[in-house]
């Protein structure tokens, strides 16, 4: 094994007992300055210290920093002109891009940002990365499946467009976590899931290829410290929830798994991880974009005779729903995937639809059950997609394409 | 002129307007969320918000993040294998500790952070640009003034010490400007005249030396936003200030002269232009180190009926000063930089000495005055300082040392 990745792990126990030490220190500090939420799926009314995520993510940051002179270790005492600097550019482009989204999140905690500022910020905070990439490895080539071969060739160079969609990418997985929240356990855990599927799949790589891609170990070296800080996050955040952890979390775990897939190449085997995330969003979208009614919170709706959480539901009258919001219910009315209830008050129809997210997509096919048993089956259903897409990328993408890393 | 530094102008012009916008945007939502001090030098009792710094700071990075290509593109359109991937490491690493400054400072407004946090973070978030000096330029060489290279040689290199002086730069600029700071327009306006003499002093140096050293370029590119940002932040903090800046500007300007400091090797000539700020540190060290008891502030006394200020007071029975505080205290006396006063209150010797600040200091020099004067006498002693500082870089340094870049 791999002597730096030693270190690594070393550093990693390291984070993962300093977070344990630090939350308990500042679970306190936060209650006293007034930075604490209401755990709105509990009967007791506690405070609950907000946001958290911004301690593990300082103790993440300093356990990076003090890694960083470890991987370039051997070249500095010898070989000096031999130093990669490529290496160490993208090592330092994802700190600062990771630094910037927590710095992002908590302002978002503390301040309560609007769309545009939180689409602008991790837009710009990616140029970084973006930067490195087009300095260190020009290639904007997308390998084209092989049915489509004889139109397209082997390869197609897709330029200018492969930074936007690195760019996307950015955007889509710093709002990832955030929009596939909102219960006890769920943000910690399936960052926890996603992070350590990666981590499987870079040591897979590793094992695998010949040639050593030192991009695999660069996102197990992103990768590593965070699962160790988040899993004590993780653990805290447990139903009942004594922490939560806040935006700054779940900005600042989008942000890692965005910078380890664009530094180390691989962010379509990323979008396979994170297919709950993608079907939350394009679930959502009808009610982001406000096709449909949106409340202000799309929590599950907790019942304390029982003890569990249901779907929330969204009602409006049925006449101020525009066609292409009808339309959108319509299609998830096919697929199975909408609660959907009309009735009469006052002398107008009014509809109720539940939340469009996969949580209450959850209690509508499982019906209500206890906020724990939700996490849980929410987290299996991420590990169950992980293991899937394990299989796609290692079975099934031999049979689409013809060369397969 | 040289193109860049065009870019780089044009774009901090844009940064001081856009921290002009965001500013008033964010003065209401800053009240709003309950993040505001109180101004206690003023009869009004009126809400101010702070920290402010936090939303320059932010705009500051977003012209930064979009300034990294510039200086960068001659190379990556033909001579990509010419990259100079050394700058470009210089460029990141400064990024990611003003970064790590910010989100620091921007956690100690909110949470209040404890001393040893506030020396740790800082102490670390430096090992990037350390790192960065590294295995860019080993030099660790201290010139030796001409009048000892018969016992030391014409430089001595003084290895790892040189890293640990880096280091101790970083920790003492970042809180450097943090502990002479309480009165409206001082923090911003300090910071703005020492960013300014850096500023002169780096296009003094690019016109003399005939070697283009790329490093003043560096420095520019990142003064030069942070002076436009800035000024903008001083009219808002003017008195009577509408917003504070809070620790995270302190942090913020701190750190962003570290940094250039660092990188551009001419971290003697910034010791100069720090010399008000080593000065109070000095003369706060008996109280910081609580060899004389502290009040839990030290600002100026606030006299409501002449509307002016005066020396605010530290009062302890004189049996519980220790020995080495009793020896500070006279030796300050001795130079005429103390107040003290003894008396008995129920059969006790009490001491009344003025808090060992700057700004108490020039109130004792020059007796109570109008808050706005205070701060235009403390900038004042600010820009005498880089002027003599000036003269000693360029008239003076040439007496002492044989080669003077």
């Amino acid at each position: 094994m791999d002597g730096t990745l030693l270190v690594n792990c070393a550093l990693s126990a390291l984070g993962g007992f300093l977070s344990y030490r630090m939350i308990k220190e500042f679970i306190p500090i936060f209650l006293q300055r007034g930075m604490h939420g209401n755990d709105q799926c509990k009967v007791s009314n506690d405070k609950v210290p907000e946001p958290l995520g911004v301690v593990t993510a300082a103790v993440y940051l300093i356990v990076m920093f003090l890694f960083i002179p470890f991987p370039f270790f051997q070249w500095t005492t010898s070989e000096i002109d031999k130093f990669p600097h490529e290496k160490f550019l993208a090592f330092l482009s994802g700190l600062i891009s990771i630094c910037t989204a927590i710095l992002l999140g908590f302002g978002d905690d503390v301040l309560d940002l609007r769309w545009r500022h939180k689409l602008m910020f991790p837009t710009l905070s990616s140029l970084p990365v973006l930067m490195v990439y087009y300095v260190t490895n020009r290639s904007t080539s997308v390998i084209v499946p092989k049915y489509f071969h004889f139109l397209l060739g082997q390869q197609i160079d897709i330029g200018p467009l492969y930074y936007i969609y690195m760019g996307m990418m950015v955007v889509f997985c710093t709002n990832a976590i955030n929009i596939l929240a909102g219960i006890n356990g769920l943000e910690a855990g399936q960052s926890v899931v996603i992070a350590i599927s990666v981590a499987i799949f870079n040591i897979v790589q590793l094992i695998r290829l010949e040639s050593q891609d030192w991009y695999h170990y660069l996102s197990l070296y992103f990768l590593l410290p965070f699962i160790a800080t988040t899993v004590v996050l993780f653990y805290f955040n447990w139903y009942p929830a004594r922490v939560f952890v806040g935006d700054t979390f779940c900005y600042w775990s989008g942000m890692t798994l965005a910078v380890v897939c664009i530094l180390g190449h691989f962010s379509k085997t990323m979008a396979l991880f994170l297919v709950p995330q993608v079907f939350n969003f394009l679930y959502s979208i009808p009610q982001l974009f406000h096709l449909v009614p949106c409340p202000r919170h799309r929590l599950p709706k907790f019942d304390p005779n029982t003890n569990t959480v249901g779907m929330s539901m969204s009602v409006f009258k049925s006449r101020e729903l525009k066609p292409l919001g009808q339309f959108c219910l319509a299609v998830f009315q096919t697929f199975g995937l909408l609660h959907r209830r009309e009735f009469e008050r006052d002398g107008e129809m009014w509809t109720e639809v539940n939340n469009l997210t996969l949580i209450n997509l959850c209690l509508k096919l499982f019906g209500s059950m206890h906020e724990r048993s939700l996490t849980i089956l929410l987290l299996s259903i991420q590990a169950f997609c992980s293991c899937v897409a394990f299989f796609i990328r290692f079975y099934m993408a031999s049979l689409v394409y013809d060369v397969v890393h």
